[in-house]
């Protein structure tokens, strides 16, 4: 039995893992789990999976709910949440929580030598050095939970690092996938959501639609399998069946593909290096599909594909920046404060302001993370 | 260094082995090989790799060559051909030979503890449980080298066997693929011959025409991969891009992709579990590609595969006689002695007559091979 700790369990990522826990009760259990503030779903997970610590993110939710399960610790805010983090009975962490508020926990896990299946890349994106070198000292295994870093980590079982050539990310294009740059400055929020092939939140969503979603996962790809980026490619796949591939040095290409369903990759990281069935997942079916089809990205139409390919070259403390100004930037855009292609143009002018220093360390990316959501606001 | 022996030096895989030692004089050398009747070409081997040992096909040639080449030792015939297959100073054995001649020296060489990569496919279809059973007793590995069998064993590397949910060959659909069944009633040898992707040798790609050889392929990963032919399905993909596909208990899908290029898995069963470069093999561009189709394989239509499924799930001696008539009555095809149709007639008839025996030992097999040929060229 393998106990898991997870954070943001209501999030799109946080159900579906509790899905596969529900799914598989023999093999995993839930022992703690931090969530925001939607109460009511909190309690229903409690009563479903009966764990050990739940954190939730106002102290006044966390007092109403140890009345109704005196049993269960209960903890809240930053500190419930590296709680739930270091959790000393669990095997593993399923970290799902959005943005770059997941990087403290994810290196107080670490500290505590927790294996972790990471879902929150915009932790490796403002500190991959920091993470990854962390991860290298405690001889902690991270465990790739989106679906492109579980196809190449898929693909990579059983080959040498030394033998890849270059990762191919697939990348559907999202909801505007075939709308020009121009047809883009009306698109309301709702059409925005709309994403062709994968249900997943919000945020996530717009990115995908930006292709931001694309950038951050080339630099997440850049740490997590410790490549440089120009041997990180991105194609355009609109299917979104091949997940990622991996060129070898023999020019033989191993893929991995599915129908899109995110519990795939959940799952993966919590039975590597083994498999179990997941019975109600939709089998890929070729015959159905019939065709796959392949396209370059173009980066004057997905400009923050190139400005995340820029800011991961460049280093220091412009991943932070790329990625803050994104968050701040996306959190308007879904308030209805500013129009899509602002999305760009507010990163854009945050990257060209910022100075960035070199090797940045945790207190430098927190106020440079800090600074640039606070003048992304400043422009609203 | 590795030492190599090699049957069948002159055929298509043959000399693409040769490129690929070639290509890596360092990492590898030609110790002995066997040759038929092409002494021209025999005589240029010997000289660019300078082997210990060489077997052609008659005596006579290997008297002359003895007098060219004098610290050679120079072999003939059924013996030459086990002695290479033998050969001692070779740390693996690349068994290229064509058809059901492979058996014999296949069994010895695993006899003597020889590492094999196998593309002689005939051998594996006529007496698969006997190759398997004897790898078994004397711990040998056998790496598959056709390009279907070698794309589902680069799948499987880090992958355990027991969470293997099916195996997806693909198959071009070979010279005649966009034709209808009586569209074939009056094409030529040379029609048949022009296979669209790949470059191979006249018998397999008169296989591919008539699906055969995916057939003979579907009995192969039966033995390999261990696994009943229910969990082996072949789906036609015209562009030969990917070779073939693993599915999982969980669904995902591990597949191999690559230009096609048969020094590809050559080179991956010599470097296995390593890699090597292949500086001037011709990398797979996608994006060139543009899409890639997959369509059901009428099996009306291909009538060879049917029949391969049949005789693979009966057993007995009735893969034997599958490959023995189709050897047969592809060789009278190539002689232009009968029509493209008749091949799989004549298949049909010879399995319709024969009286299969359960779990025959070597002995059975030959003889049945024998007479299935006899049947064959008696109704030509």
């Amino acid at each position: 039995m393998k106990k898991i700790s997870l954070l943001g369990a209501t999030g799109s990522i946080g159900r579906q893992t509790l899905d596969v826990i529900r799914q598989h009760h023999e093999e995993f259990s839930l022992a703690a789990f931090s969530a925001g503030r939607n109460i009511e779903e909190t309690r229903k997970i409690i009563k479903d999976f009966q764990p050990e610590l739940v954190s939730v993110e106002l102290r006044e939710d966390a007092v109403k709910l140890k009345a109704e399960f005196p049993s269960v610790k209960m903890m809240h805010g930053e500190e419930g949440l590296v709680e739930t983090a270091v959790f000393q009975a669990a095997d593993i962490l399923v970290n799902a929580v959005l943005g770059s508020v997941g990087l403290h926990p994810t290196l107080q896990a670490i500290e505590a030598g927790k294996k972790i299946a990471i879902a929150n890349k915009e932790t490796l994106v403002t500190a991959g050095h920091l993470v990854m070198a962390a991860a290298k000292k405690h001889g902690v295994e991270l465990l790739p939970v989106d679906s492109e870093h579980s196809a190449i980590f898929q693909c990579l079982q059983g080959e040498k690092e030394k033998n890849i050539d270059r990762l191919v990310l697939t990348a559907s294009g999202g909801s505007f996938r075939d709308r020009t740059r121009a047809e883009l400055k009306n698109v309301t929020v709702q059409e925005a959501l709309n994403h062709p092939n994968w249900s997943m939140g919000a945020k996530i969503t717009i990115d995908s639609a930006t292709m931001m979603n694309k950038g951050l996962e080339v630099i997440e790809a850049h740490w997590l399998f410790h490549l440089p980026y120009d041997q990180i490619d991105v194609i355009l796949h609109r299917e979104s069946i091949i997940h990622s591939m991996v060129e070898f040095q023999d020019s033989s290409v191993i893929a991995q593909l599915g129908t899109p369903d995110m519990r795939v990759p959940i799952q993966y990281a919590l039975t590597y290096p083994d498999r179990l069935s997941l019975p109600d997942a939709k089998r890929l079916n070729l015959l159905e599909v019939g065709k796959l089809h392949f396209q370059p990205v173009d980066q004057e139409r997905f400009r923050m594909l190139a400005l995340a390919y820029e800011a991961g070259k460049s280093g220091g403390t412009l991943p932070t920046v790329l990625n803050a100004a994104n968050e701040a930037a996306v959190a308007a855009f879904l308030d209805g404060k500013i129009t899509f292609l602002q999305i760009d143009e507010l990163v854009e002018r945050a990257l060209e302001k910022h100075q960035s220093s070199p090797e940045p360390d945790l207190e430098t990316i927190q106020q440079t993370d800090k600074e640039t959501r606070e003048f992304v606001r400043s422009l609203l």
